[in-house]
């Protein structure tokens, strides 16, 4: 397509997304869930084409030598199919957020004011080739009343086409608008590049991949975004905290998984309790196969820690990676996560409750946390139901971004015939 | 200054707000109160001072052939510096938002999750030759916590530094970081320019002033902003009105004042009871020193109303014009509405009260109203306290922006040494 055909085709999607979206905000709630329900019922039956589609990406991801990273992101299993279907139920469980009210307050005068959700109007999804995430953002937007332009790689073009097909199916037999739920129908860059100019037309943006698409969209984009940057995310193990504790959660919110965003990639410890704690933690987590880079006062307690360079305080892993740093208490450690953390998610292992308390008041992060691991930065975990990501930016959506993120509000005025003096 | 030279001042600026931004993140509301009160009082001590520097820039505005309405927005009398320092004494007055609980809950393993009103940090605002905007912004932002960058025009440059003295002076009676209010010490525009790139130094950008100004920000900003672009709002006498209540809402609602955004722009009224209902509005109207344009139908019903052009359904006159059309029925009027408006403020006028449900649930604008005038479109009205604008974006602030607005949010995880399974 020429650049010119690209616009006018994303232009008329976005135009149909418009007149979707004015549906979907006055559909009731049993409505979006019974096609919902039918999306994950369509998904189910249609197991074995979906499982075709991605056949043919993946050969042609292989025979494009792609990473086995890509490659198993890209898969789809039966396994991950029912999950698909499963998550797809899931959302259809939550409550439904449009038409809450959020607040209602009185005036003297008899106005009687409320504050209710609304859905947002028209969202953008960017993504890269996770089959999944079409099923997941087309819920999601789907349950919070919004329509949705889904844009993703195109390594996983077919088997993406499949699972919005199955998601049209269920659209269509509760009677939906199937524009709620459109995919790009091209894989040239210049689309995406459309996409994040089109201020009006989409009301907001969310990538879903690495470091490369956030950061073009970040640059780029004059639609407002919903950004995941970095997730550098800090425990820290206080003076006062209890060993056993500590031991557990640093295991944990390193070695769970170590390639999701809410991992920690810094452990900072109180210098006067390293000597006494850090041992058995840095045995598990070798033994777990990580890496500890260290300072000279952490490499001074096991040979096998590795020296950590500036550089190392700064680096999201997202692998089996772990620094550790020694730090001359609680304002030390806020310092240092204030100058080089992401404002994501940190905690602090103290039984010192006033010490947990200034550490949660003092960082700018989106998640503080008090005896417990940083893995459970997830909006499953904090039971949010589904989520899209995690928001790093302050505005709007601020950590994970579930329905109620992907909604707005406004606010109706009851009178009996008030005017203003 | 040269363009280099003006980075590194905007830099250096944007970097001591951030430190100040810290500290008053974490000053107790107390404190907050006292540098707002010490702030009024300032203003009050020094209103010889500020009335000089405003009589320096009005004989340059006058010099300049300004116009007179800009002169008198520029003008500060005793009654209006009275005016900012009670204003500032009403913000003091106000709730502090930082620290509220926004919800808290429990997870079945017993973590215990808060949400909690933040700060955003640095907040830049971008306004016209209007002072009191100084003393206004300043209050809202460390009300909420927040250090401001205020870049006002270059006519009023030397009342808004007056003012800012004496806020400044309140800082300082409160022991608070100066650092948080600092106004841009240049009147170049291309220190606008910077602030717009200013991305992670300045959190949120908000304009205050003409459309023009208005739209530089939204067509060149990177930053995020609290945008007011039009208010267009409409009026809408269903065929179930109350003629008397119709006719003194019609009135305020357009002639209160008809300079502010919640003004009415376009009155709808249902064609069959448009022959009973509107002679009187718009003799009332006419009376009142308003030019009624209107659709034939209209134009029938009284000769001094003049022909409405189709341009006339997309204007936001700001003046004491209204445009007048007949409809066919709440459906009528909504589609007109959701073509023509601005999504800023919308009132139906009936008894019906089904009817005006569905009026309200299917406009999607920030304030939708039931039998009340269009100009309670205003944060004080709402009883938020003193507003710094109406945001028409739908993202984090929609409607009057207050101090809850200027807020974002953390979320606090409380555990007792929980791990992720």
């Amino acid at each position: 397509m020429t650049a010119n055909n690209i616009d006018v085709m994303m232009d008329g999607l976005a135009a149909k997304a418009r007149v979707a979206a004015g549906v979907l905000a006055r559909t009731p709630a049993a409505a979006k869930t019974g096609a919902l329900l039918a999306a994950a019922a369509a998904i189910r039956a249609r197991a074995e084409a979906i499982k075709s589609a991605n056949q043919l990406d993946m050969d042609d991801s292989r025979s494009k030598s792609l990473s086995n990273a890509l490659l198993d992101r890209l898969e789809l299993t039966d396994g991950r199919i029912e999950a698909m279907a499963k998550g797809i139920e899931d959302v259809a469980a939550l409550a439904d957020p449009v038409g809450q009210t959020m607040a209602a307050w009185d005036r003297p005068n008899g106005l009687k004011i409320e504050r209710v959700r609304t859905p947002i109007g028209v969202i953008g999804i960017i993504y890269e080739s996770r089959p999944n995430v079409t099923a997941d953002a087309a819920a999601l937007c789907l349950k919070s009343g919004n329509a949705v332009i889904l844009r993703g790689g195109s390594e996983s073009a077919r088997s993406s086409r499949a699972i919005v097909e199955a998601i049209l199916a269920g659209l269509a037999a509760a009677a939906l608008p199937e524009d709620a739920v459109q995919m790009v129908p091209t894989t040239d860059r210049a689309a995406v590049g459309k996409m994040l100019t089109m201020t009006g037309a989409i009301d907001v943006i969310i990538p879903r991949g690495g470091q490369a698409l956030t950061e073009r969209v970040m640059k780029e984009s004059r639609v407002p975004t919903f950004l995941h940057l970095i997730g550098l995310c800090h425990t820290y193990i206080h003076g006062l905290a209890d060993p056993a504790k500590a031991r557990s959660i640093v295991l944990n919110a390193k070695m769970r998984r170590t390639g999701i965003c809410g991992a920690t990639e810094t452990l900072l410890v109180d210098r006067d309790v390293a000597s006494s704690m850090l041992p058995p933690i840095i045995d598990d987590l070798i033994k777990a196969g990580c890496e500890v880079r260290g300072d000279e006062a952490v490499r001074a307690l096991d040979r096998r820690v590795n020296s950590a360079t500036p550089q190392d305080w700064d680096t999201e892993y997202l692998d089996a990676i772990l620094a550790v740093k020694t730090v001359d208490g609680l304002y030390d450690a806020m310092a240092h996560i204030a100058h080089h953390g992401s404002s994501h998610t940190e905690s602090i292992i103290t039984e010192d409750r006033a010490a947990a308390e200034k550490f949660m008041d003092g960082l700018d992060s989106a998640i503080v946390m008090h005896n417990a691991s940083t893995q459970f930065a997830d909006g499953g975990e904090f039971g949010m139901g589904a989520e899209i990501g995690i928001a790093t930016g302050k505005l709007h959506a601020r950590g994970p971004v579930g329905v109620e993120q992907l909604t707005t509000f406004k606010y109706k005025v009851r009178g009996t015939g008030q005017v203003r003096p």
